[in-house]
């Protein structure tokens, strides 16, 4: 049991300084002063802003290079180049997945973030040692990240034999969350992989995820398939669409009618709002109540040399891909990454209000959207009611070699 | 007269370790060692990456919130409503233009920047006060920032009589530029205006620089108009138009032609690669010869809370606007954050090589690829000679009030 956290001269989202009294993991009391009793660490926060804890709602912890050599990016552009590079590098790299998991994990810790969805591959050349390496990075930080893992056949369901009782074994085995990918473009079977995936949800009882890259028509068209089998099979409230770059397109009617059926249908949206593409809008989406949480997708990997594990970097992308500008506009931002994360992974207890779960992000900054236009180190990082990271950098018990 | 510098161990764009010899502001010399001989300062840099200084090509110094308390962003976001709640603003808040652009210059050495393109706003209701405030802060800092001051018309020329007397004054002053904006959308006059600003470089003898934010075919045509007077003027390598989204719009083979004449007619491009706007192709461009330079425009002022003078950021920005990945492409968004920028304000004497001017920008990363994904503390930078700032801080010297 850790001591009482007494926290002193805070600015909780960058209101009036307060105190903040966290117990047994949890904010046990808000008010403008609480004096310290019995054994408690008391720690002065010189009226830092105070963030929840940030939530990387779509990440891909088994694929970062993190903390290995700087690996040149090489492979073509198109998704399956992409895929089939990656499957090789794997073998040739060493990408060991409990060793890779766990180093992004203690990185995100040290950039405030408390909660991660991560997509884990499930293929016939790696079968479940993706998910067994990410699962163990799970069980490790349990106590500091909530980690849910979705089983993600990103090599495709329909076009590798063997993949689908792959996926039903890791659903069995502990993965949360059932994963599809591309239902036309990819596994070029859209009937076949979603009567799979939603069969494999039902089966398990489990939620779904499905990455959704498919632009323009071919998009909507598997769109309203997945729609149609929510709608079918009363999945309302448990299915995310990831990326759904189809509600970028031009056809503002089209988007708009999109847009209302998944509100109906208590489908929730993640977004990394990438420059290079299409992306729904944060505001259209907040407009109808849908929710659209953000998330990192993979950091410094065969896909990408960008990102750092940095969810107020994904904020700032968010509302730059948004063309957000007022505050109020760069906290709908903020809000995908906090918030709405929380939303769609159905985190208990998540907020900054007494009796909420005790993860809290300290930035010094006078307002809110300067800690997201600002990104400094972060001051302090609180997640379950243990400090973890302090200036920028994770405590030693939650670093990795 | 500053002591020779030599600074030992550092890689040049990643290349094998080399010592560098800085004498009178110049590389002395590049060797695999250089032994110290005299009265030398040397610095030992632990094998750091050297990046040239980086350039940022397209600012407006004379906007910047940078220091003041933080400013709630309020104005609606047409084109129009920025500007004149901008030129409102200044009053209100007391935006000192000297005061204000030195503490943008300071920050910007501190993130490695050695050059800047600053569009000045001349109107009627600040006569050439701004002018005057920048053009003292180029001074203060002439040493160790090269800064070019565009004469930029931001309320319009032709709907504000005597713009066009004021825009001469500063010119005769020492503005280096002559400088435009969007002649249908704001100057309603694209005839009138861009004669207007063609013969004031004419009669001054000096360079263009145009903001060109109309979309498609709108902003189509007044690039050709651009274009045509460039042609007949003779003006070939005389002239920028900044931002240019018209060049992102959807039609391929207009928007090629386009390129091609531009190419021809040795015109330059300054993007700022905005996520939630069509940009030109840096790909595009490159394959035409075409010199396309990158800027940070306004940080933290009226039109937008994002910014933080960091040219690795805005490299970022370019590259994941260009959905550059590979170790090639990701030097492309750098190249517009440096050579590019270096050909475009005509820099003399740029680059890593002996007999060029000192201004080399340290980061303590593995390959280029890192510095622009990771952005850490710069280590040191050094500019015509001087070491300005150090692990992220700008040296006493340069600091601002």
């Amino acid at each position: 049991m850790t001591k009482p956290l007494l926290l002193k001269n805070l600015r909780l989202m960058g209101a009036a300084k307060t105190d903040v009294l966290i117990e047994d993991g949890r904010i046990a009391r808000i008010a403008s002063e609480v004096t310290p009793s019995g054994d408690v660490t008391v720690e002065d926060c010189d009226g830092a802003l105070v963030l929840p804890g940030l939530i990387d709602a779509h990440a891909h912890l088994d694929k970062t290079l993190w903390g290995m050599p700087w690996h040149p990016h090489q492979q073509g552009k198109s998704l399956q180049q992409m895929i089939d590079t990656e499957r090789h590098l794997r073998h040739e790299l060493d990408m060991d997945a409990e060793r890779q998991s766990s180093r992004q994990v203690a990185l995100a810790l040290s950039k405030g973030t408390t909660a991660i969805r991560s997509h884990v591959d499930i293929d016939t050349d790696h079968g479940l040692t993706l998910f067994e390496g990410v699962a163990a990075t799970r069980d490790r930080y349990a106590e500091v990240m909530q980690i849910e893992i979705v089983a993600f056949p990103q090599s495709g369901m329909m076009i590798r034999p063997g993949t689908f009782e792959l996926m039903d074994q890791a659903l069995r085995d502990g993965a949360e969350i059932v994963g599809g990918l591309d239902p036309c473009g990819i596994d070029r079977d859209p009937k076949g992989q979603l009567d799979a995936v939603f069969g494999l949800a039902e089966k398990h009882g489990k939620q779904i995820d499905i990455h959704l890259h498919e632009p323009g028509e071919m998009g909507a068209f598997s769109l309203e398939m997945i729609l149609d089998r929510t709608e079918a099979l009363a999945m309302q409230g448990k299915v995310t669409v990831s990326h759904a770059f189809c509600l970028g397109m031009n056809d503002q009617a089209r988007v708009a009618a999109l847009l209302d059926r998944i509100a109906a249908l208590d489908v929730s949206l993640a977004t990394t709002a990438p420059a290079s593409r299409p992306v729904p809008s944060v505001a259209a989406c907040r407009e109808r109540g849908i929710a659209i949480c953000a998330g990192n997708d993979g950091i410094r990997d065969t896909w990408t040399p960008y990102g750092n594990a940095c969810m107020l970097e994904r904020a700032m992308l968010v509302g730059l891909r948004n063309n957000f500008r007022a505050d109020v506009e760069v906290a709908w931002a903020l809000d995908t990454c906090t918030t709405e994360g929380a939303r769609v992974m159905g985190l208990e207890g998540y907020g900054l209000t007494e009796s909420s779960r005790a993860d809290l992000v300290l930035v010094d900054v006078e307002a809110v959207s300067e800690a997201i236009t600002l990104r400094p180190p972060r001051r302090l990082v609180i997640s379950g009611g243990q400090i973890v990271a302090r200036d920028g950098v994770a405590e030693a018990t939650w670093q990795t070699a």
